[in-house]
């Protein structure tokens, strides 16, 4: 069995016009591995503190795996990385699809961009070539219209494009990356820095094979992980509802984000639920490069309001954002609303929490109709909504102060209104509540790219005391808790499994397909690991690895500024849900703040400053991290 | 397959005489799993802090593992442990053979010991009965008289006694527990404890087959590591030389302990060699239970010196504490001293280290013939050196004051004897020397056991950065250093090396038989825990177990009074070994006290105290252990 990984990655200076290729060693790939940790790596390695999030000098950073591309279930997922223009802090995002498949067929692991374009390029990648070419004629369009101008430029219709769309261009701080118009590196604006470089797309397209260390093995591998996905209930609603499949149990648990977390249940819940969304809209269900799972959705509305399939169909996090969040269970409507963002590039987590915000604004008349655009923007108002969506992602009118994100937008209305934004370090808040996710309270309140549901899964409790880490087991989602604890066995399931979904962020692993969510068994996907590179590794390592990249990422954090200070939960989140009923659900200051306490010392951390100590840098082989004396 | 796992532990009260079984939880086995860890759980839970070592509050504990006696290679450890006299702090040591196993066909998984018996008794357990049976016609028998009477009381040839001697019946500090009359649970005083409890052997016999939950899949490891024994070249040397195939190439490393650590050469050394004991003395190679190594010698010798194959041969510890160290090449008169200390039940390094002392003591005229019994007591004087080993075992003159340990002897001759004391913490040092095995420095300061040489590997350089755990690398033990280093990337391999070797200790691994000395990957080890028990485990639990045995001892010693001042090095060792040569060996101070801050950090310890932190404990599942406030 051949050992060893080579890989190679493509360094753009767009100020320049110029490429590099670097070939990293093979203990870099071995240390951080792809994704966030290795994105993490050369942020911290070859970019000085404190760079403008959308000045020339952010690198924007594309990355894939050693594992990517392997056709094995749930491996195909690749990160967008850079300092984030919403929060200043961390920013990455991954997304699924076929993008960071292609690009590893295509040649590279990984783009690193760096400069300012003189005039509006994309780039051009194919079989270990690279080019950077005028996007004068897309520049503007809808990414729809956009690939459709890039596959017939270049004629070939297999080209897989990832791009920020207009609102990118506009610099929308929350602007995503969106691949194939539906698969979204939707969080922390790295939209946004794409188009500050006048880069508006970027298409790949590969023959390349990939080199598998043992083949037969992987094969093997294959087959398992199919046989455990047939068999994994969680994966086979994701199959028939897709993530949808969350809005029912979770309002009748009383914690669907409802009218900017002022409620945990909504009326219309039923309405814009996944299994109304299978029974009504939804046209196909597909899936994302050698995945069995298939929870992607594609919906099509027709009359009044309308979607294409071609965008997809929303996801569980934009049905809540854009809907109960908003008052709103007009099911057609937030699918036209999930197509908008897809069409334009917005991040519709962050969207649908802007709109909100300015909901209750109105609602408390700290906003008037005046001030946005003669729009009456009251929760559940659909067309106000939609409207505002477009007004964002083009900077319109109000739409440009929204397009700054809920905390500066909040920051320049004034009069009390930064008690209704919903952020945490500058990032809106995703679509759940740990008022009744308790794990949340810490994941949202430490996570590195501010408020992020990926951090951690949002209920350990499937992560029992006898450590069964390579079991697949069904998530607790809906298990009713009232009593809010977050003692000592809580940070152990919680670190447990916040490595795990750090070292899945950089293996370009997916929450659904592996374990503990799903089938694919975490020994199994050391395994996997093993199989493709060569290397005798084990789930120790990747443990390892997600301790380092949850710690990379808190010391570029605390290089940009950041500190204990900003690992926070907005006021609101400490009020009670359901207040005086057997289902009260409120999240204790005095346990949250013990619990920090006992997070930091959990990770090696200063107990008080929360900075990792020279030490656990040099356990994790970070010493390179650890600050001149 | 069948999952889950059963043991059971006899509590024996030997003040009341009584018995009672107890059932542990799976999740305290999952936990703990046995030895070290699953001691410290006992002791930790149910024994309350700063008991005499030697009263009937003090708990003696013999434990086995969830693994152990599985018929697989390098398994069948076993511990004994408690607060040891020696030093006041966690007391322990391991011991191979066939007791371990035997105890556990014998139905138990390990045997708690309290009070005090008010005559000599010896426990008696078979096929999950235990008895309490006078011990008066083999009270100050040797263990070879003893082991045989034993057997002829109780009519059965098969029967495996683990004894202390006529030193642990006098409670020589360092007094060793002896199984089959050469397996030594060697350090910390653990005959001694057993002597003060009037309790002279536990005689195991049990025919009971253990419940292997995957018995192919054991098979299958079995011989896949038989296997790699054959591959391994450290385990071929092993087979031929034992472990005194170490004193050439430390000797020519300079390395070689030489006069109570006055010198890392010894002109004799050729003359004490494994290659020299293989030409002339050995008469037969052994192993233990179920191991392919066969790292086990039995000598023979006849004449002026004479020593039996039934008491095996010396190790290489043995050779060096009763040789170099002593100043001694005779051979033969090192068998009958390795011999005289299994016969009377004592550990060889600290016999050696206390001899050694006094020898040393008298070049310098501290101590005179007059004091030392008559005896002139100059480095190299074979008969004084057997004598005396005869003189401490039975608190004989001066013997009962080198009883004591070099530390509390040293105080008791005073006169500055106290810089010729080699201990830490109260134990004498062993045969390695830091000023070569830099990584020893940190392992032998912070062993919660005292100066102890399997804590941690000596020299972490094997475990490259690409922490290759899973396979199996020869041990770089001969690597000429002179710089010494101790910086961030050697403490990442220490704290990875000293979780392996801890959780080996917890499960009863041998340190010969498993990576990364000889053959058994520590992959395979996981697996070979998932065939046996039946969990879904992974190496990751296992190392996890390796911190949190680390943590437990940790623990207990702050209890019990010790703190980070008990974190040192003699004096001796920073001063330098071939000094103005080209091969001068030495440790900066400022380096090794850089290294314990990094240490202590890296384990999550508060940096300046050593005590590990609530967030740490938490993590480990040891919350039970966070101090109340």
């Amino acid at each position: 069995m051949p050992t060893g990984y080579n890989g190679k990655i493509l360094n753009v200076n767009l100020t320049e016009g110029t490429f590099t290729e670097d070939t990293p060693a093979e203990i870099v790939y071995r240390m951080y591995m792809g994704g966030s940790a290795l994105s993490l790596y050369y942020l911290l390695k070859e970019q000085k503190p404190g760079v403008d999030p959308l000045g020339p000098e952010n690198k924007l950073i594309f990355m894939s795996s050693v594992i990517s591309g392997a056709p094995l279930a749930g491996l195909t997922r690749y990160t967008v990385a850079s300092r984030s223009p919403l929060t200043g802090a961390f920013g990455e995002a991954e997304a699924g699809g076929f993008w960071g498949p292609e690009l590893k067929m295509a040649g590279f692991d990984g783009v690193i961009i760096e400069g300012r374009s003189p005039q509006p390029v994309y780039l051009w990648i194919k079989d270990g070539k690279a080019e950077i070419r005028d996007a004068a004629k897309i520049w503007g369009k809808d990414t729809g219209e956009a690939e459709r101008l890039i596959r017939e430029e270049l004629g070939d219709n297999r080209i897989r494009v990832a791009q920020c769309g207009p609102a990118g261009e506009k610099m929308v701080r929350y602007a995503c990356v969106v691949n194939e118009l539906k698969h979204a590196n939707g969080r922390t604006g790295m939209g946004a820095v794409m188009g500050s470089k006048n880069l508006r797309a970027i298409a790949v397209r590969g023959a390349e094979r990939l080199t598998l260390a043992n083949p037969e093995k992987v094969r093997e591998i294959g087959k398992k992980v199919v046989e455990l996905i047939k068999e994994a209930p969680l994966a086979q609603n994701f199959k028939k509802y897709g993530t949808p499949f969350f809005v029912l149990p979770l309002n009748t648990s009383g914690i669907l984000p409802t009218r900017n977390f002022q409620a945990g249940q909504f009326a219309g819940a039923e309405a814009i639920s996944g299994e109304t969304m299978t029974d009504t809209i939804l046209v196909k269900t597909e899936g994302c490069y050698a995945c069995a799972v298939q929870c992607k959705r594609a919906v099509k509305v027709e009359g009044k309001y309308s979607a294409s399939p071609e965008y997809g169909g929303p996801e569980y996090e934009t049905i809540a954002s854009l809907g109960s969040f908003c008052g709103i269970d007009n099911l057609a409507a937030i699918a036209q609303g999930n197509e908008m963002c897809n069409r334009w590039g917005l991040d519709t987590i962050s969207t649908g929490v802007c709109i909100a915000f300015a909901m209750e604004c109105t609602e408390l008349g700290i906003l008037t109709p005046q001030e946005t655009d003669g729009i009456n923007l009251r929760f559940g108002n659909v067309d106000g909504m939609l409207e505002m969506i477009r007004k964002i992602a083009f900077r319109e009118g109000f739409g440009d102060i929204l397009a700054e994100g809920v905390q500066r937008a909040a920051q320049k209305i004034g009069k009390g209104s930064e008690k209704y934004a919903m952020h945490i370090k500058g990032q809106e808040l995703p679509m759940h509540d740990p008022r009744g996710k308790h794990g949340l309270t810490l994941s949202y309140a430490i996570s590195p790219t501010g408020a992020d549901h990926i951090e951690a899964p949002h209920d350990t409790s499937f992560l029992t005391d006898n450590l069964m880490l390579k079991a697949a087991k069904p998530a607790a989602v809906l298990e009713p808790t009232t009593a809010f604890e977050l003692g000592p066995r809580k940070i152990r399931q919680f670190v447990h499994t916040q490595q795990i979904w750090n070292f899945f962020n950089s293996l370009g692993v997916c929450n659904f397909a592996a374990a503990p969510y799903t089938a694919f068994p975490l020994v199994t996907l050391a395994e996997a690991v093993e199989a493709v590179t060569g290397w005798n590794t084990s789930l120790y390592e990747l443990m390892e690895l997600g301790e380092r990249t949850i710690t990379m990422a808190r010391m570029f954090n605390i290089r940009e500024g950041l500190s204990s200070k900003d690992d926070y939960l907005p006021e609101r989140l400490f009020e009670s849900l359901e207040k005086g009923t057997p289902r009260e659900k409120r999240i204790a200051k005095e346990i949250f703040a013990e619990a920090l306490r006992l997070y930091y010392q959990a990770m090696g951390w200063d107990a008080q400053s929360g900075v990792p100590t020279d030490g656990r840098l040099s356990f994790l082989g970070l010493d390179w991290l650890i600050p001149k004396k």
